[in-house]
């Protein structure tokens, strides 16, 4: 697997996923600005790679407390980064055992992810994913894609048809690319598609991630996501997320009160009037089930 | 108005939509093949302008047949271009004068449509639409922005939401441009975002193009239409199509009967296995109205 973070001699190297497909190129972070920097401007994105690469960034500060400072302020939707920066706040003086640890316990999480998600696939299934929520986000076999890297393992057929995710298509750029590398059957669908492939029947089930899940189940994940499982509930496709504990935040009771980031207009790529939400909450009732590294949990209807 | 389609000296220019809204580059087709050739790399677009050039296309051939032949082979969803295929074969000498006529009772027919339009919009009223269906799209006042024209002219306020529409990006690149250039207030989002602004209350109203309607009221329109009737219907938000006539085939009894173009891979921008439909369709029952320059025609339910 592709492993987007990595301690190494004492700096931390982030795998930048701007750059991606067309480069490979490792960013070097010597101290924690240079990672708050690889945060805010999305060289590492994902709930849970962003909470890891925070990690290692808060031991690499002379004051801790300035780099927790710092990195709360990069990014504010997702919630692994908030557990993070709490886990190391109340850290002893072995911060980078403790930011090991968390690397750790994230990689071992994808992969019990997969074990539980694993049941609901079949062979031959095919499933739609948007954005990515897989190891480039997470460490590991990422949440959303771990079901479907084991089954392949397994010597399964999966189909994958992956959204692209606009504005920053990381559907395109990094699901297509990280599945490609992996030798999983992938195809590249634009966001304008995602109807046209539900009432055809090429979907069997929706598979994606999370950056903040809310006490009540309500999910907030990449813009789209709300819209996907609206059109799956109108198909009769179930919609899935999955996502390590650490994403879910349950000092908030529902999905309105879950801060959306507004991101650059510039992002759109036009030079014209726009706005950029960069994630959406889908409430609850629209998601058939949440998987955890604990497990399946279905709605109580 | 833009006029994307102007004969003057015996050639046809042509806007070139493909370089918009970076360049405003006009091509001057001197034959049928020209024409065909346009219509086919999508520089000229939209159902009844295709319809329109493909009128004097014919003019421009030696033997008519042979316009014809190559004209039908252009684009196979839209049908205005066959109902237009269909008069020049039908038409005397003086093919001309058909073309002519046409083209202007193509022009009359969008400001009748935004007429019979008109009453559906309210001062601060917040309509999306998705590609375009404008002056580039249909000559005259457009289609689905007729009465957004019409309703700006009277004074009106009107805030319009584009979907970009990918993979070619005809919202972004044609109606935020062509709004723009008329002063009329747009925000661009992407595909991604058109359940988040629904959800928030931002839209009152969908008005959407066509490229052909069955005779059971179902709809062929650019990839995306079907899902953003879908969640305008979850949403509660009604979804008006507007077209001239010509883009009614009643040989056809419903959606499923339409020809649904498959464009080249290449066009979503990636190296990468991918699907390209360019169209979908829209049953019915997701229509709230449909707007010709006859008049508005409620579903009977």
């Amino acid at each position: 697997m592709i492993e987007p973070i990595v301690w190494e001699d004492g700096v931390l190297k982030i795998l930048d996923q701007t750059l991606l497909p067309n480069k490979v190129e490792w960013i070097v972070c010597r101290d924690y600005k240079d990672v708050a920097s690889c945060i805010s401007s999305m060289k590492i994105r994902g709930a849970p790679a962003i909470g890891v690469c925070a990690g290692y960034g808060v031991c690499m500060a002379k004051n801790k407390n300035d780099a927790i400072f710092l990195l709360s302020k990069t990014r504010p939707t997702g919630y692994d980064l908030f557990w993070v920066l709490d886990r190391m706040k109340e850290g002893g003086d072995d911060l980078l055992s403790l930011a090991k640890k968390i690397h750790n316990e994230e990689i071992e999480r994808t992969y019990k992810i997969g074990e539980h998600g694993f049941s609901l696939l079949f062979d031959g299934a095919s499933v739609l994913t948007h954005c990515n929520a897989g190891s480039l986000a997470c460490c590991g076999v990422g949440t959303a894609l771990a079901p479907i890297y084991l089954a392949h393992k397994k010597g399964m057929k999966i189909n994958v048809f992956v959204a692209e995710t606009r504005p920053r298509s990381q559907g395109a750029r990094l699901t297509m690319w990280e599945l490609g590398q992996a030798g999983i059957n992938a195809t590249l669908i634009a966001d304008t598609m995602i109807g046209f492939v539900m009432k055809k029947g090429f979907i069997d089930m929706v598979f994606v991630g999370a950056d903040r899940v809310a006490k009540n189940g309500d999910l907030a994940n990449k813009i789209g996501t709300y819209q996907i499982a609206i059109l799956a509930k109108f198909h009769d496709i179930p919609f899935y997320t999955f996502l390590p504990s650490s994403t879910i935040d349950l000092d908030i009771e529902n999905g309105g009160n879950i801060p959306i980031e507004e991101r650059d207009k510039n992002e759109l790529g036009y030079n014209f009037n726009c706005i950029n939400p960069s994630f959406d909450v889908t409430p609850n009732h629209l998601i058939t089930g949440i998987i955890t590294e604990n497990g399946y949990f279905k709605r109580n209807d």
